[in-house]
């Protein structure tokens, strides 16, 4: 098989590109930064790559938004991007220097560090251990994590380091003094990993996600799938809302989450989300291909966005 | 009537200080400042003031995330706190400059201003604006429009211009040069306006919320109203959210947007906030009542956040 291309969210090192490279790691892949959600949809549109993995909700801070309005394509720009998997990454917080500043490591440190630098975000992820050891100590907002082990990795004036992700090391060649300095350990951010269903090269693929944890003996649960649907509706109608939502449940589709977002076309009018969970079996293979008629029924506008294999319930067998 | 104390978002001059003094301006009231949500909903609870007026939905970016965390009070901190009623302002942008820098106004403008202050989410409202007057013109994020009107009202070495509501022109003494320079006219946001139901002071009293615009020869629909109703549910008992939702269709209640965050006690379960429309009728007079006893038998935590006139439906009419 010729190798995979797989967009991420750049620069390297980010979260993303950490996502990306484990959800691929059983498959032959060129893993390819984009500058933006944007330009990834664009480029699987266009077959330029043959998966983009995204960001698509965090366990803390939810979903994200600007995810939620790429898949919204008020502009039909991404009409064939479908998702086709999931992965969920763990956030693990590391303390990083340049390589060789404190050969001892923590255990050798000495408090000299006097400027720290991460992205906005991880500050709040990380304030118990900050505030133990770093009190007072200059912080410095830059525009990834990664892009601050970039920043300490060449530093040789100033003693600086970095809150990034291990990943970022790797990639960086930092030291890394201390790992997983977060405050929860739960914080876990879910990725989509979307294709294009007109890429007939991707059509039969296996995505080949590393095997999910098994508890030992207990028997693995059946996987059960996710598909994601999103539609509109006239909200002058009273009930359509509710009657939409009536119908994944008369399909023996369980919502699982729903979000929304502005219409834009007109106010307080919005597109709706929807998830849902189901265990194919030979009674149902055409649950969602039914529901989607029916759906057509009762709203403005509806799309199967995709199914795909539920990670969470896999892992939780 | 003792004078209200109404609470809002600084600092002063800000949208929110707009939204709250326009929605009361036909009581007598004294407008607080706060520094953040979180201080005006305690402000709220411990009765300090009579009122909060905060932002909770935008018609672009829609949902505002903190407010909903705020409705979630995951720790129980702000039990009294309901909301009472609801303000839509439309978000309007003005180019405004130091008093007296061009006497004869924008007609007078000779192209000199060599510096632009706004909130950094401000830029991206006017930016056909911008792109043809400004274009290449230096561009300063600042915390908020009324600061940015604030640092232009005491320039005395530079040619700055900010760009903030026609209100932080009043309250900062700036001269304006363009009136609604925003690319959208519809951009408007939503506010809540609060009140802790143990307030016997605000018990009774009326809003007095401005008179909506009533079309010419077109009777007034009777006034709809709106009630907001947060719950989390099971997420392991199939069907479970679709039940919920059922119980609104079942009473009557008309949904009209369901929002979500995550419960922050498992990851991957959320906390669900559905608003429902509907009009008061002697026969529906126990509906929210009855749903909210209904909802009871299949969450697990249910909370009315209150009911209030839909400033909407009055206003279309």
């Amino acid at each position: 098989m010729a190798r995979l291309k797989v967009a991420f969210l750049g620069p390297l090192g980010s979260f993303s590109h950490q996502a990306a490279a484990e959800s691929f790691c059983n498959l032959p892949a060129d893993l390819q930064p984009e500058v933006s959600f944007p330009d990834a949809f664009a480029a699987l549109q266009k077959k330029e790559v043959d998966y983009a993995v995204i960001p698509c909700e965090n366990s803390t801070n939810g979903s994200v938004m600007q995810t939620l309005d790429l898949l919204a394509d008020r502009n039909g720009l991404y009409k064939d991007v479908k998702v086709c998997g999931e992965y969920y990454l763990t956030v693990h917080h590391c303390l990083m220097v340049r390589k060789g500043t404190y050969p001892g490591g923590w255990a050798d440190y000495d408090g000299s560090i006097t400027k720290l630098y991460t992205h906005s975000q991880a500050w709040g992820q990380c304030e118990s251990f900050l505030t133990k050891y770093f009190k007072g100590v200059e912080r410095q907002d830059v525009t990834s994590t990664s892009k601050a082990a970039d920043i300490v990795s060449k530093e040789t004036t100033e003693r600086g380091a970095a809150i990034a992700n291990r990943f970022a090391a790797e990639q960086h060649g930092t030291d890394i003094l201390v790992e997983n300095i977060e405050d929860r350990a739960d914080n876990t951010t879910r990725f989509l990993i979307f294709r294009n269903v007109r890429d007939e090269r991707t059509a039969q693929a296996e995505l080949g996600l590393p095997n999910p944890p098994t508890v030992e003996g207990e028997p693995a649960l059946e996987a059960t799938h996710k598909t994601l649907i999103t539609f509109t509706i006239d909200h002058s109608s009273p009930g359509a809302l509710a009657n939409a939502l009536l119908i994944f449940k008369a399909h023996g589709l369980n919502l699982t989450s729903i979000n929304t977002r502005p219409s834009l076309k007109k106010s307080w009018q919005y597109i709706f989300f929807v998830e849902c969970g189901w265990t194919p079996s030979d009674l149902n293979k055409e649950a969602v291909h039914k529901a989607l008629d029916d759906l057509r029924q009762v709203t403005e506008t509806c799309k199967d966005l995709g199914t795909w294999k539920d990670q969470l319930r896999s892992s939780n067998a």
